[in-house]
């Protein structure tokens, strides 16, 4: 089996292509590092590129953005409607196959190392890499965003970086570096237009309100079906799986008397989150993903 | 995507090992073959070899091993508890990836039409590359193994080849080469003892009885674990899904008041037929293998 890690980095600049070409360029020129994706958001002002490698290439592909983007981005005359503090604002690592969410923080801690220490650029480790508990929650590594913590980094040091020196670069500002579980991003949409059944659902089963763990749920009105959702992320499948979120919504629904129109996936989901849904279908413990013929092929 | 073509040779050598490696090694010279797996089964005297390739590769794979099973195998000499006519027996083409059953037939056509004119082997096709009704069935095309098919083949209109002369290769017999969907091997297990439950279900289930199309099933004992298992193979999942198998299964046990205990999936699975589960399950139709993250990643 081949070793994947995921790397999400989110740069601040949505709106000028030369440069997050440039940006993607010096990722793609570690060999065997795949791109997968690249979203420019001209609104946001900000950039997200999908890209994999082994435990080592995802590493200097990492470091590559980070150098790229500091060469070419000024956060001073950076302007958009979403938060940031640096011009590589976050990079966070994900375990796809063959590594798990230990590894991943154990490459955010070299990756952020080297970017502290080559670039001078400050580090923030966040999520499962975070060193202080508050530091799991991102939004409080980047409130204040590149102009409040500009001066905070000085003198607080509740924000004071896990590596690097305590003050800004004075371009690419700071860096949040840190390991997550791939997220599942899925949506229960119910036959009625009721919006207080969604709510009611999405309250009773997000963790935030005693739930399922690794939850997070919200409701919603789909106009034009005439249909209301409810939406999930799941931060962590193996602690819960769409299996298990889809049926505790069914449960809700059975409740409620009211029907299941249909589920949705929203962007990519990892193999082994669909194995777990099929082998919970088919009664199957010993089902993985093992037995998957393109894995022997292509792995 | 990549396109995956598997090659499932077998070939009438279960006993000498360095014969069946100097096959393997001649299917494997072609770059860009990948081998999957070697069973060598000494009591059928028989060698099953997963491979798989390109459209192109998987042709030139295909047809070195045939030459090679021409050079090492001697028919006359062969002994073994299975049917076979030829050193290189049956021939099948599998579509995995980016590639049709159609696609497969063709890939038969031309692999038997090479076999037949360079190593003067008559080809027989079968199942969905098969020119005349009966020889969708392979029993049909090997009946009577080599020794029998020696003096049909010269005389019997029924049994001249599709490709080659109308007399066996002197020691390489004739081979059958064929096209057909992945085959998934999935059990269902009952809670019971009773053997006539299982035998019920199978009955019900299976196509040659009026059941699901492209199923076959039947009901085992397992001694060992105290229940009955209903054994399907499913030849076409693309047209009834483990899920349906599953499903109807489940049906009857509620009928005749028992439970399921487990399902079990023999060997390996596309990964097409996962996500079919799957999305059946969480009811989202438009789920495809095309949102697994490493079918973008490893394709």
């Amino acid at each position: 089996m081949p070793v994947t890690v995921e790397c999400v980095p989110n740069f601040s600049e949505g709106r000028r292509k030369e440069v997050v070409d440039k940006i993607v360029f010096s990722i793609r020129s570690v060999p065997g590092i795949k791109i997968l994706d690249v979203e420019m958001d001209p609104d946001h002002n900000r950039s997200v590129v999908t890209f994999t490698g082994n435990k080592e290439t995802v590493q200097e592909g990492a470091f590559r953005g980070a150098r790229a983007a500091r060469e070419l981005i000024d956060l001073n005359l950076h302007k958009g409607q979403h938060p940031r503090m640096g011009a590589l604002d976050v990079l966070p690592f994900v375990p796809i196959s063959g590594v798990t969410l230990q590894d991943c923080v154990e490459i955010a801690e070299k990756v952020g190392s080297r970017i502290a220490k080559e670039l001078k650029i400050p580090v923030y480790l966040y999520e499962a890499a975070a060193r202080k508990p508050e530091r799991k929650n991102l939004e409080n590594v980047r409130r204040g965003e590149f102009e409040g913590l500009r001066e905070a980094i000085l003198k607080e040091e509740s924000r004071f970086p896990d590596f690097g020196l305590r003050a800004l670069h004075p371009t690419a500002g700071a860096t949040a570096v840190g390991a997550r579980m791939p997220l599942i991003a899925f949506n229960v949409n119910l036959s009625t237009k009721d919006i207080s059944v969604a709510k009611k659902i999405a309250k009773k089963i997000r963790a935030s309100s005693g739930g399922l763990p690794c939850v997070k749920a919200l409701g919603f009105v789909l106009e034009n079906r005439g249909m209301v959702q409810v939406s999930t992320n799941l931060t962590d499948y193996t602690v819960t799986s769409m299996s298990k979120v889809y049926e505790a919504i069914e449960k809700e629904t059975e409740e409620a008397g009211v029907d299941i129109a249909e589920g949705e996936i929203i962007g990519l989901i990892p193999l082994d989150a669909v194995c777990d849904v099929a082998s919970r279908h088919l009664k199957i413990s010993s089902f993985t993903s093992n037995q998957v013929l393109e894995r022997r092929i292509w792995g």
